[in-house]
């Protein structure tokens, strides 16, 4: 059962597929909304919501964000942020995925919750009050604090007999994920950047010698010429197409990037178009509004503008052209290193410390100044979107920006090649956003927390409908190590996009790159997910199908079972397997809880070597690097490959 | 057995009590320098040793330092650095402790390593390549490379039959560790900072109120005159004499903040003598060299000139003398907001990028260059030390500092007030400071990952005498929450330092300051402390005494056991008990490794509610929040005092 409460005039999001009558009146301040079959009562606030949580109440859900799969403990807040470090203490990453469930012991007693609005929300779940979970909308500056008119957004309250059936429940209303083609769930090799067309021949050429699997490359920025979206670099990529078409020859696809800024230079003709039809996002004046990004100087394409949006999907084609079938769309929060208009501002401000005698507090102003210039909360208040017919100032749609970014890509597919599957994943993302793409997990570090963080966060994607998505295996940021590779790699193998990526300026962290003995463990490793393939993508496409979640925690999947319930680092992946990854630093093995008898297949590379029957309980099992165990349910079974696959296709 | 090596002409630390005949002469570069029973050879490389470790081998040691227990798989430096990130990528925190046991699977197979020098040294322990162990001096600037003659060092290399034996072999040739007084095993709360002495009062009051025990409040930066050491506030804390007196008959300890550095300042009586008597460390040009600190330009002074050292140390009777008894020093890395230079170099800079269109190269160029001003490696080798008579420049000694600081204030100690004994810890320190003070562990963060870290830190710095030491509980820096704060108390009363503190614009975590549910378990988890002060305070006497570890990785204690030996969370304190905590948000039991028969007590808070027989192996233990289970060791007795104090003397 779906629930519908409108509050105020809530600016649309396209979220939602289903149209679920509204309730004729909601409930004032300090009234109930509702009464959930034994469980708590939600309360409407001032300026949301609030319920109580029992000690034994999980809360899952809030899809992209830091921390566990129980979300009891902290504050997070959904605001799209280009966010590189992922500390626990954050509170929100690229998404904004505002579906919870409230899930107590019995299997029965459950409920989601999914707030639909484009601003900022809050969820407190027991920071504040340990057993208090408060919904708050942030209102954007200059709106009214008068709630009593002013709560403008759709709750949506889901009851159904299990958590699975909820999040089901919910996927109905919010529609069908998008299902990405067979070859991209091949090995993926990235980094920022390879920087000639030279650098990628021989970058896939060292795999294909030491055979390890692969079915595509990334090009990070560098591709472009001066970092301007649907160019080539005429010198470091002169020959792009043979390039494209060479390494089709070699089965691998070639995968650009494409960035939401777009270089404000006369004689760039995705810009000169641009300012001539006004696609560009203004500002209080209604002048292009100016930010740094890559290339220096940069306007925004009014993704949430129809026309524009059509306009910008368009240029893909560019690239479709040359014969690429696969993109990855970024820095789209959007991210915005400074505008214009700040950077003056902090120059001139920092001219006054100059002859200061800079104590504590002086000097923590001065430090803190150059660290407010990119990503500037008052910078998203200063240029305006034109959302279907209305101008509406960025901060209040701010979380839809990715989305229809995304969408602008999507949708100009579905016009240009009809026919084609394209691959295509975004960074930042709101919910709805999956009927269109996948998301990557951002801009990670080589931390072993990190791949902890990976783990944690696939199911809660899963639930918002994120289904093709990953982690950068390795990390991004900091300088991985060879068993930290090894170990992400052995999670990795089992997510849709497993894809290898690491930031300039880090140690290098292609797999040949390591020592042969580490080498030879991470291609078994690839080696093995070819041959879980089948299964996964079978898994995976079902699950999309059927609104199901690939990915699930234990307390899901067994929900009577106390300690299933409790387990925060293992998952259950399709409906034949449990996963049970390594990642603590010279671990040789780990606790594992077997929710029911299960069959232990133990892989030494892509070589299944142990069969092993497992009872129902609590064991602790050896995991030496290089050695991935996979759990069978009874009953089920494990479809493999056959060995040996370099790509997809074979 | 302890072997020494000299090489070149070490610049002396003092790290050493004992006088080990040097080996008459040192093996040249890519010759051995020792083979180890059954263990790998070591050889000189051209900038220090290198090894083989085989796969179950384990690194302990490097005392204060990121990661595992296990210190395989990263490159540490010893750097001694204000470092308020603890991200697992660092390399170095605050202290130098230059020492490792490379053990193996055989209790007989292990040999420690001491590298004696003040300068960096890299311990690259399988980071580069997964079987090699590296230690690598890195030179300082302008120091001859030519490392045939200059590798200056001393290297002890220490062989016993247990990695127990080593370990004390090794403490017996540095010397006692100090030893604290009982009182400072109390509850201490802390803050940056109470700002007045009715602040103080209140806080106390709180706690007396609420029977929360406690036994010291500590006094950071804001207790001072404008942050002038040994000085008081004349406003804020114009009382100070009897606030000193008065928290006494409360049964408080007042423990006040020492800074490394001296305001400049004329007419400032520290400052004023400092520079008639030429005790400044001095630039190259033989002026007071100026840095940024607390309250803005400040001198420092020259700790390793045995004149000037006396002479600071004579300075902490002005608190004494107000009956003052403990005291931390702090910002003696020594941290260097700016240098004058620096700044004045780092403005010119910024004006440059003012008209620039920042791209994605000088726009993170223009953001680094304030991070580049605090701590610059280029201003530590701009001023100079008079050691033992020689003008010596501070980078090569830079690991000194914080250890002479805090010998200085000790020798003042023993002098001015010989029959007491006086509380003192240092952030900063070197091996060889651990006979005259402990340290705490640095300004950490409220994550669940450095409650770990705080428990892994715990052996590795018992390994090199620092006994007296604990973390900041519940988090320095960021937003707590109270179930954090709960699962760090109940690790934290093991910790001989046991102390709640926290940073300035962080939520408030007085224990009073959370729901009365979450306060009445914090409250009743301290009270265990109070319990367990006999057999702790006994303990960590008797290592102290004894050169021994109070804290102890399971491997050491069962050398033999395969399991034991790689455990990570879990810890033997004294020579009866086993912990085991839970450092994961959301938990309510974890596996624990049993590594002989021992009987678990469950408390409740202070009481003793079960006692449980438990069996050799891996098993499953519930462990609800405000819980805390102790393992006994078989034969063993945990004696505990009566419960209800709420001061130690009580």
């Amino acid at each position: 059962m779906i629930r519908r409460f409108t509050f105020g005039n809530p600016i649309p999001t396209e979220a939602v597929v289903l149209n679920i009558e509204k309730r004729k009146a909601v409930p004032p301040i300090d009234e109930s909304i509702a009464v959930m079959d034994g469980m708590a009562e939600i309360k409407r606030t001032v300026n949301g919501f609030i319920m109580k949580m029992r000690d034994e109440d999980i809360v899952y859900g809030l899809g992209e964000n830091v921390r566990g799969i129980n979300k009891r403990g902290w504050v997070y807040e959904s605001n799209n942020s280009d966010e590189p470090k992922h500390e626990e203490t954050r509170k929100s990453l690229y998404g904004s995925h505002n579906f919870i469930v409230i899930a107590g012991e019995k299997p029965s007693e459950n409920y989601g919750l999914f707030i639909d609005t484009p601003g900022k929300v809050r969820f407190d779940i027991g920071y504040s009050k340990y057993d208090e979970l408060k919904i708050e909308v942030i209102p954007a500056d200059g709106d009214s604090e008068d709630y009593t008119s002013e709560l403008n957004l759709d709750l949506y309250i889901i009851e159904e007999d299990t958590v699975l059936k909820t999040v089901k429940s919910f996927r109905g209303l919010v529609g069908k994920s998008y299902i990405a083609p067979k070859w991209a769930f091949g090995y993926g090799q990235s980094r920022w950047s390879y920087m000639s067309s030279d650098e990628v021949r021989e970058v896939v050429k060292k795999h294909r010698d030491n055979h390890i699997p692969l079915d595509s490359l990334y090009l990070d920025i560098d591709y472009m010429d001066d970092f301007m979206d649907f160019t080539t670099n005429p010198d470091t990529f002169a020959d792009f197409k043979e390039l494209v078409e060479d390494m089709r020859k070699e089965h691998i696809h070639l995968v650009p990037i494409i960035d939401a800024g777009v270089k404000a230079k006369e004689g760039y003709k995705v810009y000169d178009e641009g300012v001539q039809n006004g696609y560009f996002c203004k500002d209080e004046n209604g002048e292009d509004f100016l930010v740094g990004v890559w290339p220096g100087k940069c306007v925004l394409p009014d993704m949430l503008n129809d026309e524009a949006r059509a306009w910008f999907g368009n240029w893909y084609k560019v690239l479709l052209d040359l014969g690429i079938d696969g993109f990855w769309n970024d820095m789209n929060e959007p991210a915005l290193f400074y505008s214009e208009k700040r950077l003056k501002k902090v120059f001139d401000e920092i001219g006054e410390y100059k002859n200061k005698n800079l104590d504590v507090n002086t000097f923590f102003e001065f430090s803190e100044l150059a660290g407010s210039i990119a990503n500037n909360p008052e910078d998203y208040k200063s240029f305006y979107h034109n959302y279907k017919g209305q101008k509406i100032r960025h901060d209040k749609v701010h979380n839809l920006f990715g989305y229809y970014m995304t969408r602008s890509a999507s949708e100009a597919f579905k016009r240009l090649v009809p026919d084609k599957n394209i691959l295509m994943y975004s960074r930042s993302s709101y919910i709805g956003m999956h009927r269109y793409a996948g998301i990557w997990q951002g801009d990670n570090r080589a931390f072993w927390s990190h791949l902890l963080m990976n783990i944690q966060m696939m199911p809660s994607l899963n639930m918002c409908g994120f289904l093709y998505t990953g982690a950068d295996l390795g990390g991004f940021g900091d300088d991985t190590t060879s068993d930290l590779m090894i170990r992400w790699l052995s999670f990795g193998i089992f997510t849709p996009l497993m894809r290898n990526h690491s930031a300039r300026g880090t140690r290098r962290q292609e797999v040949y790159q390591f020592d042969s003995k580490s080498m030879d463990m991470m291609s078994g490793i690839i080696s093995l997910r070819y041959r879980l393939i089948p299964y996964l993508y079978d898994a995976y496409t079902k699950a999309c199908e059927q609104d199901e979640m690939m990915f699930r925690p234990l307390g899901m999947d067994y929900p009577s079972d106390k300690d299933a319930r409790r387990v925060e680092d293992q998952l259950m992946i399709g409906d034949a397997i449990m996963v049970s990854p390594v990642y603590t630093q010279n671990a040789t093995g780990r606790s594992v809880y077997i929710p029911e008898n299960m069959t232990m297949l133990r892989f030494k590379g892509a070589e299944l070597v142990e069969e092993t029957s497992l009872t129902k309980g609590h064991t602790f099992i050896d995991m030496p690097l290089g050695e991935v165990c996979i759990f069978v349910r009874e009953g089920k079974e494990l479809k493999l490959a056959d060995a040996g696959a370099e790509y997809v296709e074979e």
